[in-house]
């Protein structure tokens, strides 16, 4: 069974926390037929955090979970930050498969997306 | 003539502000036949900031410029600094439109392109 967990920063701002939220909701709407979970985590500032949001997800099945960076940069968060937090996760649960998917702002499709925007 | 400024944060990290900067070229490949320019700027942190961007595209013969915000969230850069900044450049370019486009977060793309990202 496996899980998608999107991982994003975290706000003082409960707004910005809630607009993840809902893009998680709307990940579960498009894709319940490839993940059999959809969650979201926060790497600070916002709960769950990651720790917890993939405990969360083993809790209820998963053997694999996919961890999705919801971050525009390869600054230290998605590139340090966040690995050593699920190596450290990965070591307290060695019969799940943890994986760090590229984060948003890698994706080639980002440009099409902007200029969808800047087009409206 | 109409430009686009895409317009990000901005980082301490060289590395994170030239992913803008690169993603700015990606862009001037891709749209170079819908605006005549193309070109980034930052809210803090890094060069240019958003009003020598705007300058900068005028200087070049703008008489239309196109702020695209680089933010995944609406929080106060995207909801009040940007409008503001923009509000006060607006003032001293009376005879150039400056349109501020919706911010990438809010943009239903993003779905489908985590769920690629995720599933590659």
């Amino acid at each position: 069974m496996t899980a998608l967990l999107l991982v994003a920063h975290g706000s003082r701002r409960a707004a910005s926390n809630n607009e993840v939220r809902h893009l998680t909701d709307k990940l579960r709407e498009a894709a319940s037929d490839r993940f059999e979970q959809i969650e979201c985590a926060f790497l600070e500032l916002a709960e769950p955090l990651i720790p917890d949001g993939i405990t969360c997800c083993i809790n209820q099945g998963a053997d694999e979970v996919v961890v999705l960076p919801y971050f525009l940069s390869a600054g230290r968060h998605v590139s340090e930050d966040i690995p050593g937090i699920i190596a450290e996760t990965q070591a307290r649960y060695p019969n799940t498969t943890i994986r760090i998917a590229p984060y948003l702002g890698e994706s080639s499709d980002i440009v099409n997306t902007l200029l969808d925007l800047a087009i409206k």
